[in-house]
């Protein structure tokens, strides 16, 4: 089987770039997987095989991570944004306050929906500043005895993230979004609640979002069985192993697949590695004469999305007309922020990094 | 590239069998879309090229089944169990009542979820029956100025289907699940409502749900935008042409391949009469002599999903084992059935049928 076709370096911020091994497989075993006589696609999620893929993926994962015994590993659909509901609909009862750390658009979102469901304080926020930063642990202001404590590990829009997790109260729960960090390095998941994260950056397509959840607030959310939409009840599919209903079967293959080639790779400390070097090129062509400018503020920059800007936004145009024509793709920052950014995840190949050092380098010399 | 690999007969209930056509296509672009330079897999859902196969698969749903210009098509995730809370959350409101149709345990389901959103009525019931037969017209018990009312077009689990809908008050609108028949058949869009259907039956691989809103509800939808779950609004989907969120891209797509097929097979009334064929074989196999026994009374019976007995478990032990041995996979009936089940959807090839007629016969001759 030929695959020798045309690639091009995305740097899209996910939907993202996956392993081009894992594709070349994925494509060698679509129209039937081996000894199994169907596609992925077509298979009963009932079946044995695909109860072992599934089975299969949850224990890379806590491989990977190091997940307590104590911890659920939860394979669901909606992205994080449906995450934004469950969070509260499961966990924020009537008589208490969840604590929202306010560092990022999505993070923002997440405070929509949970003043839905419940009471909310905004322990933080740096939305003033356009998100440009981390809040520090001093600006906290912690409720006691909140319902859990909500943070964004990682703004994927903003270009920032958490250097260290916030110290919070013993016995409240932290609940992080790590759609955009999650397995790009070590995560220390005892000191988590519950973590939540859309696979389509990091860990395989859309379509898939995997839920790790501590045992009592599993047992927090069979409390509210009763009232809450059955989907949307952690408690449920931690009864039924993710089984409960139809599951987005390919998400979870491909995830899986993610996952055995991350293991491939030496874990998560030996990727972290990786994406330090490349952010660390990255950043420092940013840095190296202030043509370009890092919109994060340099103690919160995150390894994942590098978001840059130019003089003026017609360079900012020509930059990204001519990045894409010359084979990098996706470099338009999210309107919010304005100028590039560039998403490289742990399956960003390192050349892909080079070529835009040098594009840049070209783009400064003729233009600088 | 080769497709000389070795695949048996899928008589899986969902996900379910799909064209072999589809899946080599699937497999020929997977490390990258022609002219795109990345996998379908890792394409930003904001891109131009994602954009058209999303418009160019709505266009193929709505010029199949004949969507009149006042129905939204949507993509949405959580299958049809997700969609059995977002239809009363969406639409029963506090001081109306919503009429269910209880033929089968999916609808069942369904009613469980919409109490916990509203009042319920269920207009009449074959559960007694063992869901056996669909109710009659003159049994339904209605609510004058109701909500909606709710039926299951096709039951996969005890393989009855309607065989025209229910005839309902002018201005109650009809909604209908039709995960299991959907696009199996030419459909009458403008009586109903709501049309919602998990694809993993007859439109492609699990992870997508399509959902076909007709404006009024979506208006409807939209006045309890602030309350509800963003995630769970249509009118928020329907705004964001289901790009509120990041979609189950793969799953569009491959739902498109599919919808594209079917515009190859001639269109719905064409794969109807195929349906229609490849059913009588094998109800007439049933029929043929009294060894086998349908599950489902005639006047109901499915195209779809093809139950039947024998006299005993032990007997239905043998086939299940001898015919997955034979290469006919899946044949197991629900456990809330037993027996055998054979579900034979669009994709379902007829060498397929003949096959399980054949080793019918050789059982019966053999063991009857």
């Amino acid at each position: 089987m030929t695959t020798a076709v045309h690639r091009v370096h995305n740097f899209s911020s996910g939907p993202a770039v996956l392993p081009l091994g894992v594709l070349e497989e994925i494509q060698r075993d679509l129209v039937a997987l081996p000894g199994v006589g169907m596609s992925i696609l077509e298979i009963s999620h009932r079946s044995k095989p695909f109860e072992a893929i599934l089975q299969q993926a949850e224990a890379d994962i806590r491989a990977l991570a190091g997940i307590p015994s104590n911890y659920k590993v939860l394979f669901l659909q909606g992205g994080a944004s449906l995450q934004f509901s469950m969070v509260p609909m499961n966990l924020l009862g009537t008589d208490a306050t969840a604590d929202y750390i306010d560092a990022g658009s999505w993070g923002e979102k997440a405070i929509k929906e949970a003043k839905k469901a419940g009471a909310v304080n905004v322990a933080a926020s740096t939305k003033s500043e356009n998100y440009a930063r981390i809040p520090k642990q001093a600006e906290l202001k912690l409720t006691p005895n909140a319902a859990y404590v909500h943070m964004t590990s990682n703004n994927t829009i903003e270009g920032t993230e958490y250097k260290e997790l916030p110290a919070i109260s013993d016995g409240v729960p932290l609940v992080s979004d790590t759609s955009s960090d999650m397995f790009s390095k070590p995560i220390d998941v005892k000191r988590h609640g519950l973590i939540y994260a859309g696979a389509q950056k990091n860990m395989g397509p859309a379509g898939v979002t995997v839920v790790i959840i501590r045992d009592d607030l599993v047992a927090r959310s069979a409390e509210r069985k009763a009232t809450l939409p059955t989907m949307l009840s952690y408690a449920v599919h931690a009864e039924n192993t993710s089984l409960y209903n139809t599951p987005p079967a390919f998400a979870v293959y491909t995830l899986g697949l993610v996952m055995k080639w991350l293991i491939a790779q030496g874990g998560l400390a030996a990727i972290a590695k990786v994406n330090e070097r490349k952010a660390a090129k990255l950043y420092g062509e940013i840095d190296r004469t202030g043509f370009y400018r890092g919109t994060a503020q340099k103690d919160s920059r995150t390894l994942m999305n590098v978001t840059f800007r130019l003089a003026t936004e017609d360079l900012e145009k020509a930059f990204i007309k001519e990045s894409t024509a010359a084979g990098l793709d996706g470099l338009k920052g999210h309107r919010s922020v304005g100028g590039m950014r560039a998403s490289i995840y742990n399956a960003f190949p390192e050349d892909g990094i080079d070529a835009l050092v040098s594009f840049m380098k070209e783009f400064e010399r003729t233009r600088g």
